[in-house]
């Protein structure tokens, strides 16, 4: 069996100390360059891949400062302070610009953590929703990218008309990879982006818009993870305020469980 | 008359092409170093003090590595991409360790931008509350910043008791700078970390807790800045997960006329 496009999307090789190797997969691609979240997914695999990394993931930040270009790409991905179980990171990804010289296309933070058991509390209760075998599979509509995911919306699907009567920025959907992929945290800092603009579903109305910044929060450790495996997550999206050329959005991940994965939150370009 | 609290400490000097230095300031002083959101925006002031500034902030993300000691810090703030109407920035505060050596205490990233003028919405309608002359101004309780902040809470104030029967963590408060300051972008950056820890109300518990990641986005341009003046600003706050270690936070800032100014979020270590 061949390797699934996802591993081979955030695939990298090791480039001497603190830094990778990797290369945008045209599996991924989106209009302009990849899908934000496999490019969240291979940066944060520079920290899972180091060699001096501390516990798992706990926040990871992403800036695109550019697009991806279809070429090599280099990550550095740098432990900039460890402390006894907390871990900060600092990354950045470079391609070659017009002139030759390394340009920056993305910047990140993330801190990861060594968890310990405590008392802990879901806030967040999982919205009532029809099981995913009930709901719909998406069709995906002419980026490749889609053709990666399982997404099965129940809430706020992408408009059928643009008329400019939309009335809300809530999505709910159950998604997975596809085919079928054990939740790991890289495919979940992926799929943390899954969601179509907001200001599409708000406007029923199709303008460009593209994701500057995401951050994600992990609340799933290994156990839950696996506990998760191939099953469906259940997604929401939502925005607080669109205002002059940026809309945020604030997301949550649960698995069939109803376990609180991932929360996210991202800012987002539009125009007019 | 001397130069309010905020400014002091947010103070800057350059130190070379990228780079300034400062201070924490006693005034704003917190149970282990600083209060965050004051180096949060004495981070943020790199940016905007910086002579290649593009724009006005849209996100700023604040990875809190270490606790800031008393004496001088040293402030890299680095335009690394700038496009056409973004600009990207990374940020690291530094301060000698034990053994003299730069060590790092804080990291950040930025993006700012030109807004333009498109079709906005706030999809965030602010809650319903008493005017903030009705609420009673809480009485600040044992740490110098809140001596800082005139702030009125209208629901999920700190528990007078704690008794372990905590059954929420969303916290309403009314807030602005004390004495007051018309409200800028660094104001409204550590505006956006006022609220006490959600562990304490949720479990009306006092455990050890502090902020590891806080990331804001800015919806305010300089004209909402100007209409909000020296007001009050209406928070909330609301955890999402608590998860062995670590609990996350969403909160949304308006002004007194309902216009939501800033939505942050934020990771938070908690013990037991």
């Amino acid at each position: 069996m061949s390797e699934h496009f996802f591993d081979q999307a955030v695939a990298l090789q090791p480039d001497g100390d603190n830094a990778f190797r990797g290369a945008a997969h045209p599996a991924w691609a989106n209009m302009v360059g990849p899908f934000g979240g496999i490019t969240a997914a291979s940066a944060l695999n520079g920290v899972l891949s180091h060699p001096k990394l501390l516990g798992v993931p706990i926040a990871l930040t992403v800036n695109y400062a550019a697009a991806l270009g279809a070429g090599p790409y280099r990550l550095a991905a740098v432990p900039v302070r460890t402390n006894r179980s907390t871990q900060h990171w600092t990354l950045a990804m470079t391609q070659p610009g017009a002139d030759g010289a390394e340009e920056t296309v993305l910047t990140a933070t993330a801190v990861t953590a060594v968890r310990r058991d405590t008392w802990s509390q879901n806030d967040q209760p999982m919205p009532a929703a029809p099981p995913p075998q009930e709901a719909e599979r998406l069709t995906p509509f002419g980026v490749e990218w889609l053709e990666r995911y399982d997404m099965r919306p129940v809430h706020g699907i992408v408009p059928s008309t643009w008329d400019g009567r939309g009335d809300h920025s809530l999505t709910q959907l159950w998604v997975r990879d596809e085919p079928g992929r054990p939740l790991d945290f890289l495919s979940l800092a992926s799929l943390a982006d899954v969601f179509y603009p907001r200001v599409w579903l708000r406007r029923a109305t199709r303008v460009p818009a593209g994701t500057v910044s995401i951050t994600t929060y992990f609340h799933a450790d290994a156990a839950l993870l696996a506990r998760t495996g191939t099953g469906y997550l259940f997604g929401q999206a939502q925005a607080q305020a669109f205002r002059n050329g940026f809309f945020d959005q604030t997301a949550q991940l649960w698995n069939e469980g109803g376990e609180l994965l991932a929360t996210s939150h991202q800012i987002v370009y539009y125009k007019e």
